[in-house]
């Protein structure tokens, strides 16, 4: 099959004008074509007003109805960021669209940063969606960061991990090859680019490289650092069934559960809180 | 804190040699010194016999006894892999110790490759050992590439990963700086040289690049792939107190182990029993 990340500049606020851009980039034969977080909006909201403007239903929402009809046109699946209102609630989103409408909707649940002033972090269980050509896990950018995440999709039987995002720290490729490995899973990294600074705030420098890596680490395309950027690669998911590496080696049997407990347990820890920058 | 590994060739059986070229490197003022796993054996067991001769009892054998001075002389603890027998069982273990004896033993719980014909894996829980200028875990090699391990580690309180190892495949290393990020701990991975051909096996060659990562993933030092050396960095254990990336995402806090369920419990996995050349 083949997957494509299309890594771009959203317009803050210009929804039409982000959808339109996202219609003319993405160029068939692509199966899943994987998007930046919140590409249909921006990222920075500067109060809640901004954000119950461009925040959306699904699968009800102009956003996602545009995305259905241009998954339909180019005949693939689509995960895109968007920032989902459900209620009185609104969620850091991604939807996972092909042209018969909705495959499933993912809620961003480790927010980041100033996220937390606007969305409510997500509370449906991790899920993986079956898209025809491959069974795929959604995770939203800052998600990297907690190994748990990857695993619990991988353990579900993920062939790919899609992680749209708006990063700033330049750590997360690196270790979306880490997951790769860990996991033997695809990981498909959709970073925007470009710079936001609004309403007084402190600017924000988004850094593509948007990156796809294979079962074993192995990083099949890593995109510019400041450029748009549509591009495909052909990938086999079924190789993710395959968890031996080594001939004595597999690394979902040799896992040993009943040393993990303290994982899913909430535990009281003895850090200093002690605030750090942000540009850490 | 002063933290030192020490990647040298070990040479099989010799174990007294192995051992003097240990007390011959080690240079204070260091207060941890992290060496290769099964560093006093050498590490390709061709028969049972072999591992019989070589594996000593903690504390009682030659080796822990003799590593215990060397701590002492040099006022340092050292954690070094060595075969140990517990009765009729074997580990792969390591050993924490200084001039007063010995702190911890850890027996490696994930075993790689024909190390399963050898060694049986560990049954302990997962411990952090508090050496005075720092609180350390143990993992040992393959441990790696299982995030939970290290995780389990540092939500213990681990303020330092200690990582003797024997690497044939290059990815730990990288690895090892996303587990320092993730954990926000460092990482230090003491890996041996050379290679191993014995009795008609296949030949290992080990990778070096014995590396030391501080909490946020800066790769302090990186230890050639092919030379013996000893070398110490100055580390500060405290800083991995701080579990805060930016002054809003503390990373412990902000997990969300409801969804972390999966990873303790023993699953059935639908892939396919496909072996796979070592040489991935």
């Amino acid at each position: 099959m083949r997957v494509g990340v299309f890594q771009f500049e959203p317009k803050f606020g210009a929804v039409r004008e982000n959808l339109d851009r996202i219609a003319a980039a993405i160029r068939p034969p692509v199966d899943l074509v994987v998007l930046p977080e919140l590409c249909t909006s921006g990222y920075q909201f500067t109060n809640h007003y901004e954000l119950e403007e461009l925040a959306e239903e699904i699968p009800s929402g102009p956003s996602t109805v545009r995305l259905t009809e241009i998954a339909g046109k180019t005949d693939c699946t689509i995960v895109a960021g968007l920032p989902e209102q459900d209620g009185d609630r609104f969620y850091n989103s991604a939807v996972v669209v092909n042209g018969d409408g909705v495959l499933g909707t993912y809620r961003k649940i480790h927010l980041f940063y100033e996220e937390k002033d606007f969305f409510t972090p997500g509370n449906s269980p991790l899920e993986v969606f079956d898209i025809g050509a491959a069974k795929i896990g959604v995770l939203i950018c800052f998600d990297w960061i907690f190994p748990e995440a990857t695993r619990n999709l991988a353990l579900q039987g993920a062939e790919i991990i899609s992680l749209p995002s708006n990063l700033l720290m330049p750590y997360c490729q690196d270790a979306m090859v880490t997951r790769a490995i860990e996991n033997q899973v695809y990981t498909v990294v959709a970073n925007r680019i470009g710079f936001e600074a609004r309403g007084g705030k402190k600017p924000m420098y988004f850094t593509g490289n948007s990156q796809i890596a294979d079962c074993k680490g192995n990083v099949l395309y890593k995109g510019s650092g400041n450029k748009q950027e549509f591009h495909v690669e052909k990938v086999h998911p079924t190789l993710a069934h395959n968890k031996w590496i080594t001939e004595r080696n597999n690394i979902f049997e040799d896992r040993r559960p009943e040393f993990y407990e303290s994982i899913s347990l909430t535990l009281n820890h003895p850090n200093e809180l002690v605030n750090d920058d942000i540009s850490n």
